[in-house]
């Protein structure tokens, strides 16, 4: 034999749901042998999928397993290394891998390194492992690591020191705004340190609020990338290794994503299975004029396609002509079902309902929630009545300020851009524009001044500062936890930079009840950030 | 010296507000100097509160940690020793207590024992200690735990086998239904079985969802409990320990609450700390004419007074008479404001603007989902005008299986109720009549059959089991884990058991999106109950 192949299957589990996943991965199998592949890899956990939280501690998970183990065994003539929970007899977990081979499990390996940080708490469920799984197979010798292991140089140098020449490692690694690229120079440089080839697998697909992008890989000794899989797909990727070159078969170069085709793409891919997985027909959203709605629109028929999608325009008094216009003009360019619903005659049933309560205390922000709220609950009486999911159109920068309206443009079951700052909101628009035949989004959608349009001639501007401003003190304190005088320091105007730090941190309970998103940087407003909402701190030092 | 006095400082501190919890601190130091005692005890983490989540992450924490410590070396001629976050020169943080005298740190404990399951996230923000603090002082050898430390036998008993006498515990350990007595009956029998001396400070006071209620004790080591704190009240408890009798002095014993009773005054506590601390001048509630209504509003006044609390009745077609009857005969007996808003006029402006979608779609829940969302957005415009915080009223029973409507019923800042079974809803209801002279719950509201009114003659009963056999369903499957099989297997009719598992497994988009409550049970829907909200697991096995 002059070379041996090994599968990565860069599949999408779906959590929770064993028998399915068994299947899909059996179907793999059967694919990669069909291609003469004599090995193949599955992402971390891939038997229950990765992150199933609470599931977990679910008393059925081993019963679960040993079911999946049952039908796994079937498989014949070619070795599987996946990642299931491995419940020892004194009742520990493990976040662990099996090699089997016709149907004989040949090894198991217990993650040693638990990240119990960012988005991750695998120390509430797993117990950690202490010690390697090496095995000799076509005359060659692997070793195997979950995720986070392969970060430790420590875990990795004692494979090596095994004289390890393959490492497989299983992998539910979540992106992040260019961790597909950082991955691969990362591991690059360990490849070669250590004198390893890296056979890398990762989980594909949107979990809640978590993108995995996929972005498998294979890097040789020498720091070559010999294979990469695409990002945001499943895909069945072989790798050849030539036994005389003792490398990796370097593998046609997929072409790599510029930074908002890459976001673009694990908005899309998030929304889909998110849409799709909750078993929801269709999506509807309002649509406003504005570019946030614009973009949501855009994602979501790329998501799930034209046929699936409703566009509501809900006009009161202070919705521009133009914005009526554009609203239209995007939606019959996109092809999607689009109504126009006027919200005059609900919002005066409020106001009337209300002013015994009220009488003649001035106008304020209360009115400008209503017309928000008429907004909200019609689009999910609308859903309500037809099934279909709406989605959420705010993003990051609002949220983080609380320029939005709880039970208002806030309602949704999927928040598209919540992770996303308004400034690469326009980015994204014009990337979108980019792409096909059509301008989808009208031109004046991303050229005009941001406007709520909750009152006469309102700008986003009049409450906030520039958006470039904005974000960049946004980003000085969540992603980069930095502190209100470091920022000050920086030279953003100090009474801004309080103001704006204030209303991050009021608005804590908003974010609380608001809708889930992808997740798209290292610090988005999820299960990553975790403040209390009643919170003496005071910004400052 | 015939005795020496140790204080318990039993006090709510501020989460993150560090300046304000030192002020308290020595407060209560000089106060329990002025009552001669020579050592005072403060709960863990007492300079920052518990939990502080990721405040815990700030940069700026350790500097915020050194400027306490010079605020609390002031404090003289007694020994103080209290909770920190002890951050070392290696950048590891340590949930820590200090013994300070005179401005000096005699010692520092690092806790060995983290928990990291339940609401507990411990290891994300802490590394475990490896050694006993041990100190002599007025001739006797103290040793400090803290916390979950007390709960290791292992740890304890290393401190016996230190031949300690009185062991210090700092504790912020929450609340749930008859954990207060639990804690005190399980560390009796510690306490005889390593012949310790037990102090046990515990934290008191409403955290967001989380309850802290105080009951700090000491106990003897032959097991008699010398002292017990009040619950749910921050009380400043002073032990002597009298030499002779190598043993705690006994006090007088503080009334044990019964069952509803605790409950009662833990929801009190946690509105009241809520409320108070988010700076809400007082709080808004929808007032139904039903149960949960009702129970929410004699809560509301006890925990923040009559002239702090709006009710507002919004009837509809389907409301009766005898709820408006009731709704306003409750608010009149317990003095606060009322209003009546009808909801005719805005349902009507909604369906008329959604006719043109809807056409001749049968009624469903939409229509009635249409109701529930104009209350809420009533309730919300009043809130925002007036600046009330709005009390939701839903209990954990409709909570579980959805029987609420999103952004309807579900508004508001703080749920009270959500972590309480119907049935225990009707049981508190009938208990706060017993309290005082005024039946505050007209008799009629606990007696007729629940319903929500939303469409004709509608009785809950009609869509869900009675609230017996339902909670029975849920508690087995939420609080203790049972699969379907395990419950139908216990009696329960097969279809019923699944048609309420499937309910609970497909609402929690709905409960992700509802507001905090407080946490009664060992399996609140909060931060310890984490579930995926696209989930394919199957119920059965």
């Amino acid at each position: 034999m002059k070379s041996f192949k090994v599968a990565l299957a860069q599949f999408s589990p779906y959590i929770g749901n064993i028998e399915s996943n068994v299947q899909r991965m059996i179907e793999q199998a059967n694919a990669a042998k069909a291609q003469n592949a004599e090995l193949i890899v599955f992402p971390e956990l891939s038997v229950l999928g990765y992150p199933a939280e609470d599931l977990l501690l679910r008393p059925s998970l081993h019963k679960r397993t040993q079911q999946a183990f049952e039908q796994l065994a079937t498989v014949k003539d070619i070795v599987m290394v996946f990642g299931f929970v491995n419940q020892t007899e004194d009742g520990q977990r493990h976040n662990a891998a099996a090699v089997m081979k016709d149907g004989q499990v040949l090894g198991v390996y217990n993650k040693q390194n638990l990240p119990n940080y960012s988005v991750f708490d695998e120390k509430r469920y797993f117990t950690e492992g202490h010690q390697h799984l090496v095995f000799e197979y076509l005359g060659h010798k692997f070793g195997v690591l979950i995720c986070e292991d392969v970060w430790s140089l420590q875990t990795a140098q004692q494979l090596a020191q095994l004289n390890v020449e393959t490492v497989l490692v299983l992998n539910a690694s979540p992106y992040e705004v260019g961790k597909p690229q950082h991955r691969i120079d990362t591991l690059q440089e360990l490849a070669k340190q250590l004198n390893l080839h890296l056979v890398y697998t990762n989980q594909v697909g949107g979990q809640d609020d978590l993108i995995f992008d996929g972005t498998s890989f294979v890097i040789n000794n020498s720091g070559d990338v010999a294979l990469r899989a695409p990002s945001f797909q499943e895909s069945l990727s072989i790798a050849e290794y030539q036994i005389e070159n003792k490398a990796y078969k370097l593998s046609e170069a997929v072409p790599v994503l510029g930074t908002m085709a890459e976001i673009y793409q694990s908005l899309v891919m998030a929304t889909r299975d998110y849409v799709q997985r909750s078993g929801f027909p269709g999506v509807i959203l309002g649509l406003s004029g504005g570019i946030d709605s614009a973009l949501t629109l855009a994602i979501a028929v790329d998501a799930i396609g034209a046929d699936k999608v409703q566009a509501v325009m809900m006009p009161y008094t202070y919705t521009s002509q133009i914005s009526v216009e554009d609203a239209t003009e995007q939606a019959k360019r996109m092809g999607v079902t689009f109504g126009i619903a006027e919200i005059h005659p609900i919002v005066n049933s409020f106001m009337q309902t209300l002013f015994p309560f009220f009488g003649n205390s001035p106008a304020d922000a209360t009115e400008e929630n209503l017309q928000a709220r008429a907004r909200g609950t019609l689009l999910m009486g609308l859903s309500n009545k037809f099934g279909n999911l709406v989605l959420s159109t705010g993003n990051k920068s609002e949220l983080a300020v609380g320029y939005c309206t709880l039970y208002g443009d806030m309602v949704g079951g999927f928040a598209v851009l919540k992770d996303v700052y308004k400034t690469i909101v326009f980015e994204l628009a014009k990337y979108r524009n980019t792409v096909g035949d059509t301008i989808v989004i009208p031109e004046r959608v991303i050229t005009r001044p941001p406007s709520a349009e909750l009152r006469p001639d309102q700008k986003d501007q009049d409450s906030l500062p520039a958006y470039d401003v904005l974000d960049a003190i946004l980003y000085a304190y969540i992603e980069e936890d930095q502190s209100q005088d470091d920022i000050i320091a920086k030279g953003f105007d100090k009474d801004l930079v309080e103001k704006v730090i204030l209303l991050v941190d009021r608005n804590e309970h908003k974010r609380r009840q608001g809708a889930i998103g992808p997740r798209i940087t290292s610090r988005a407003f999820s299960r990553e950030r975790r403040y209390p909402i009643v919170n003496g701190w005071k910004a400052g030092v």
